[in-house]
């Protein structure tokens, strides 16, 4: 008697999703319009005949498999040209973001020890603000001046290094607001799981018929995995270096985009474009946005146009995609309130993406739309341990910390309440900062607002709120208290109201809750030794 | 500096596809009517519950992991708990095809020494004949009678069993036309990329919304994967034990049915009820066609009716899809004729199946249309070994011979051209039984037909066509040559043509060509002497 039986070994590989793009849609288009205006045209055939040759001429530089080579640059062809090409020599691809300041970029680059850059000659300031600092960077190719050239003298006779599927393949520092920025290192194996489950009907719903822009940058999260997704799908690939709003719907309408993808701050500036001129969305049907949610009005207005709206919630550390609000199955039932309401929140967790919440004490807390605590996640594409980290980045049985707060529905859908780190501790209880600011920012006269916690000698922490007017506003703490009350819980009032002239943000444009937090530390409330109500 | 850094470790075990459908769409409906025409109602948590009580009632009966566990079942509730429950305790599912031979039965029960066999009241005869010859079978639970009073004393605190991604999870024996039954043993892993493979848009394009009713039975080839598709999906599943087409067009309508599958002989009978009865369809708006292919009359039939139709080609050994003829990109530029042709045929290999054809000396052919060969896949749900064979089932680098002979087209979609066992090798060249009988098919007069290869002195072999006449039909040699005339070359045209009463078939209903060839096997044509001409 012989083995027992077996189906065959398929290390899940990245080069297996070009090998098929190559195959089986290898004419399928793939528009690129480069930051510079260029129009370029290429397509799975020649994307994978440019990646073989950039993996001979970065194994002609020396490099080899397991070695860190970076990118700082915009969405482009040459930039998915080095996606694969990078990976297709064993490297590990490093995706920097440019919009990071010069010592968060000094840290990453060394940290990393990245051999090579490959980089937009936009970038050509920075990169020589930074290589003075560098001291593991021995290359630096500047996509635009040298990277054909590069190409050029080499033949693509090329076959793909192989290895384990649990090889990394790639590597992405989180913006941190707090510490260093740390690496998420993906492996072969979770980003092929990754681009698999995230092409299915109820998450970007990619056809060989679909046409997609993800106006999704390229160093940001694997640019949510898509560039990988569609080469399984077959779909149009559409990526575009300059993200203005009149740019965007001319590719919409000359490319016949019929998906695409981006933060809130994107689809805003769409809604005002197509307002102010009329413009068409062509075939657009589905957009997906993330990063944050948008307002209902926005979601309305797609809607109005045939266009349906989903809302991912994810990070970094999960490859990004965690959940995605795709209709359920009562759909059809609900009213177009319900429906509205439904598309403005992150809906349900993907297969292979757990999540479950717990309190202060790591308890499970039920699934009941109610409860609020800590949101964890595991999975398969879901990192375990930072780069270069001693100890892991998750808890007992692999649950990972995701720095939110949320209620977790009885249908499985998630409502992030706040971040962990922002959540105002007060008596033993929590109370979300951010529920507070949005109500705020409703009031008439407020142009941004931010609530902290700041110790209280007997409550822990008590929320203050921070505004900034608009421009022509005299709205004093009274008219916002006013207009607060019966909108919160009474203990969840703030003890202060203060006006600032502007709040600070971070690199990446998030409010710096971290940098207010340090400014008030010492804030002493008025009211401090005054007995705070509950009701 | 400690480790590099990694994702989290997560095998892909079938009971995270259960875990996913219990915790994310729990109440999720499951209907079943059963083959006694009681409905059942039931969802992802009493089937985890009842598959956690089953994996406790299994366990009290001495079964232990990598037990080999049948069922002789058709489709409802309780096989649909077995399936789930019988992997939960780490048993090997085997799926036993109630249609074959008692003799095939037994030799397939024996060779996989199946512990216990549950069993449908329908099939007591069936078990009652072939006990006294079963060797390893210990324990015989009737699904109607036993299997609920056994599910009843147990209370489901159960914890899965857990094991490796590459522990066998299934078993299932094709019905092979030569030698004996040949199992595959399906594994955790290949099961579980493949449910996630079919539900992408361009496969069963299964969402929360969707609603399949898969005519295919639980005991072949996994169900074409459909119940543990649908366990990520959170689609409704409508499982129904009589296949009876204004069985099934009623719960079409009842339940609300948007996808099917199933043989193509399912759809003729449904075509014919509704053009009988007037009937509509419901809500149904795609059916994938898998098995043989149907003609274009049934795919332009179900399009009037706002009806898409997907031929599926695989086989067991793929676990058992390969490709599906999904809308390409150009879809909206073709004719209607044209996508009518398209949908006539199996369309192109899904991520995770690789496919070539190769000559008769194992040169690799190109992808142009016209060159036919051996098709030959791989991939990670493929079969390396049959279970309990001394060798691997596929050659060199994993090419597993999929028995039949195909052309690939330059756009990668696929056309079957023979089985490579039926296919007449005349003069070194090869002949198409299939293509000959299917023109033979269209000539007035004849019910049915087949071309066999027959002996031949000079040209190895030549094709013979038997024919059966329609009944009131008295269609001669003549009017046969004279119809096949021009629609083949003249070196493909049958050296002779029989008419026969009947033709010999297969327990699952295939034209048996191997009892053709044995019967035929000293066949003398009258004109073997003759120099057949080529051109």
């Amino acid at each position: 008697m012989g083995t027992l039986g077996a189906m065959q070994d398929f290390p899940l590989r990245i080069m297996r999703l070009m090998d098929h793009a190559e195959r089986e849609h290898g004419l399928r288009e793939i528009v690129a319009a480069r930051p510079d205006g260029t129009m370029v045209r290429t397509n799975w055939k020649q994307v994978a005949h440019d990646a073989r040759r950039l993996a001979q001429a970065l194994e002609r530089l020396g490099l080899r498999p397991g070695d860190r080579i970076a990118t700082l640059a915009m969405n482009h062809d040459r930039h998915l040209n080095a996606w694969f090409g990078v990976v297709g020599m064993g490297g590990v691809l490093h995706t920097l973001n440019p919009r990071l300041f010069d010592d968060q970029l000094t840290y990453i680059i060394n940290h990393a020890e990245d051999r090579a850059i490959l980089y937009d000659r936009a970038f050509a300031p920075l990169i020589e603000r930074l290589k003075p600092n560098l001291t593991a960077t021995r290359h630096f190719v500047c996509f635009d001046d040298e990277f054909d050239d590069a190409l050029a003298v080499e033949d693509g006779d090329y076959r793909w290094h192989e290895g384990d599927e649990r090889d990394p393949c790639g590597l992405c520092y989180t913006s941190g607001t707090t510490g260093n920025p740390k690496g998420v290192l993906y492996e072969h194996r979770s980003t092929v799981l990754h681009a698999m489950s995230i092409i299915v009907p109820d998450i970007f719903d990619l056809s060989a018929r679909s046409v997609i822009l993800p106006v999704v940058p390229m160093f940001h999260a694997n640019s949510w995995c898509l560039p990988y997704a569609v080469a399984i799908s077959g779909s149009k690939l559409v990526i575009c270096g300059d993200n203005r709003p009149e740019h965007l719907c001319q590719l919409f309408n000359e490319e016949g985009v019929t998906h695409s993808a981006g933060v809130p701050t994107v689809w805003l500036g769409m809604i005002d474009h197509v307002e102010r001129t009329g413009a068409s969305l062509g075939k657009l049907r589905l957009v997906i946005i993330g990063g944050s949610s948008a307002p209902p009005a926005t979601i309305r207005w797609f809607r109005e146009r045939g266009v349906h709206v989903n809302h991912l919630w994810g990070m970094t550390e999960m490859s990004p995609v965690g959940t995605v609000g795709a209709p359920p199955s009562d759909w059809d039932e609900m009213s177009e309130d319900e429906q509205v309401d439904y598309m403005a929140r992150p809906g349900r967790s993907m297969f292979g993406v757990e999540l479950r919440t717990v309190d202060a004490n790591g308890n499970v807390l039920p699934r009941d739309g109610v409860s609020s605590g800590k949101l964890q996640t595991r999975g398969p594409a879901v990192v375990r341990r930072y780069f270069r980290q001693d100890a892991d980045a998750c808890g007992e049985d692999q649950w990972f910390d995701t720095g939110d707060m949320a209620t977790i529905h009885t249908d499985g859908t998630i409502q992030i309440t706040d971040r962990a780190k922002d959540v105002i501790k007060s008596g033993g209880e929590w109370i979300s900062s951010i529920e507070i600011e949005n109500a705020a920012v409703g009031c008439p006269g407020v142009a941004e607002a931010a609530a902290i916690g700041v110790p209280h000698p007997k409550w822990d922490e008590r929320p203050l709120l921070l505004i900034v007017r608009d421009p022509d506003s005299n709205v004093c703490e009274a008219d916002v208290r006013s207009f607060l009350s019966g909108q919160m819980a009474k203990w969840w009032m703030p003890d202060a109201i203060e006006f600032v002239e502007s709040l600070p943000h971070t690199a990446t444009g998030k409010l710096s809750k971290k940098d207010l937090r340090d400014q008030y530390r010492d804030y002493r409330f008025a009211n401090a030794e005054v007995m705070v109500g509950r009701d």
